[in-house]
């Protein structure tokens, strides 16, 4: 079938592969004109996924209107800062051409910053309601590097309704690429984007020279923390113990391919916020969603320490090294109340 | 205090170290009067903690007895199949002397083969209960290697009744060894104990060349398939998700320390049994545990995927390549029926 996908990062080029792989037509948008002209010409994406050819049925392009026509389901994956204006252009080519009303899904990992919306929130309030036919998040365990080689990988697609979500796995279910429905939306993309802030403050205690013994009990109460918030929201808790939450954590927490953990390691090592972001020159996703589950917290009043202390780092300038080791020897003498956070040493 | 810990390996080498690091007296009994002999000269455990020498106030020794007498606190750290003879020989010295009752607090995670008792069922099954006064168990994400380098580490003491664990806790608590106390003592043993199994199968993952997505979603689906047979038995689902569960099973399944993980990753990359076993050359409690835990799933009906398939390796010959490949792929189609293990493909 004729697919889309818009956004040309490493995620969308390896998604675009398992389309592609699984017999689907796919046009492969982005902005820049240079690397969509090489793409063509070699059929490999040389800035965010090198080594990785796409088959002949991908066809990169700048055009949205030529991307999208005809297709049956477009994937969007941008940054989350991106995703507004990805919107209002695909608004104003949809529903222009035939009668076809795509599926939409996203593979977005953040909140946005003031507004507090998830990114299917963002979509919705940008697309009008007659040019599309459903609405799902593709979420999980998934370095773009493993995916871009046919690894075997696990991911969730949650959708409202089963029935939208059974769609959009049919479009990626293969042999390497494994797709699970589930219909907590909401838990899901909740769990893919709070999980980076753990992720990040991972790669900060790696940075800081702490050990094995010190990142899993950080891992551990972050995952309690983000699943609390997540549950305030109205999240079902076991979607947090799911492919989306603990599996996603686990990968981006524990591995060098993570930007969020790599991000972290350097603020760790000591690495201005502004060095960080320069040498990693990719979204970090987790910085901004720190700020918006920060600000979350404080209105719901849920204490999340790991949230906190990270905010304080972005920005309030706090010292990493006396912020990471109070965060880590704060907590209360029983281990129901580190959870409940109400005990104290 | 005078303390006593039974067992000479990494673990307990590690943990007499934090013991007197507080100031409390060590006594440190093994049966190797070799290894006894060069400790009392050297302060250092050559075989098991290299290049990590002990307080002057650690003494080891091979009389149980003397280990033993007046004791405030004895600490079992020995393999599950060797719990049994250690607590008949505690049980012939104990109450001998003077009036003391010490606490018994033990750190090994297995489940005894035949029986399927805990490691504290084994030791209230073998000492005369009014030879001690209290009985908990130390669990939790802790590498011996980087307890004895003092590296931030938090653990949980769990008993029957809050106040002996608070006792326990007492003993182990310092700035960078910190422990929380649980009284669901049986899903603190049960998580120690299982998650090794699960340690095993992440390696045999990245032994046969899986990569970090692969692994992130075994080890998901694993803490679902340990906590389901937990809570069977009775265990808190939420003990599963604290240190003593998800927290141990991502530092032993994620790490090179653990000899669980080292273990698998040779079985992955096609040694036998016998080889690996020859290789590690320490207990590797998961393959013991496997079978216990294989037969209470099949005694409760409770469906473990994972764990019947490192038993088809370990006990009926099945080759390890296409095991996990079914293992891996073999899944329904919505993450809740991955869960129930309701669905297929």
């Amino acid at each position: 079938m004729q697919t889309a996908v818009l956004g040309m990062g490493s995620w969308g080029t390896a998604l675009a592969r398992v389309l592609a792989n699984n017999g689907h037509q796919v046009n492969l948008w982005g902005r820049d004109q240079a690397l969509v002209d090489y793409f063509n010409q070699t059929q490999v994406n040389a800035k965010y996924l090198n080594n990785c050819p796409l088959p002949q049925t991908v066809t990169a392009m700048t055009d949205m209107k030529q991307a999208v026509a005809d297709s049956q389901m477009i994937l969007i994956v941008v940054p989350t800062k991106a995703i507004r204006s990805v919107c209002d252009q695909l608004n104003q080519v949809l529903g222009q051409g035939d009668a076809t009303q795509p599926l939409i899904v996203h593979a977005t990992k953040g909140i946005e910053v003031g507004t507090h919306l998830r990114v299917s929130q963002m979509i919705k309030a940008s697309l009008s309601v007659d040019t599309y036919r459903g609405l799902a998040v593709l979420s999980g365990p998934s370095h773009a590097e493993e995916v871009g080689q046919d690894m075997l990988t696990m991911v969730t697609i949650a959708a409202q309704n089963l029935e939208t979500a059974q769609e959009v796995q049919a479009f990626f279910m293969n042999p390497y690429f494994r797709v699970y429905t589930n219909t907590d939306m909401l838990g899901v993309e909740l769990g893919g984007a709070l999980k980076n802030i753990i992720a990040i403050t991972s790669g900060m205690i790696d940075g800081l020279g702490y050990g094995d013994n010190s990142r899993a009990a950080l891992l551990t109460r972050g995952l309690a923390e983000i699943t609390r918030l997540g549950v305030a929201l109205g999240a079902d808790p076991l979607t947090f113990m799911g492919l989306s939450g603990l599996g996603d954590l686990i990968v981006t927490a524990t591995s060098q391919h993570s930007r969020n953990y790599r991000a972290g390691r350097l603020l760790g090592q000591g690495y201005s916020i502004e060095e960080t972001r320069a040498k990693i020159n990719m979204a970090i996703e987790g910085l901004n969603t720190c700020q918006a589950a920060f600000e979350l917290a404080k209105d719901l009043e849920i204490e999340m320490p790991i949230t906190q202390a990270l905010y304080k780092l972005l920005y309030e300038g706090e010292d990493v090294q006396k912020l990471v080791y109070s965060l880590m020897t704060r907590e209360g003498k029983s281990e129901a109340k580190i959870e409940d956070h109400l005990g104290d040493e």
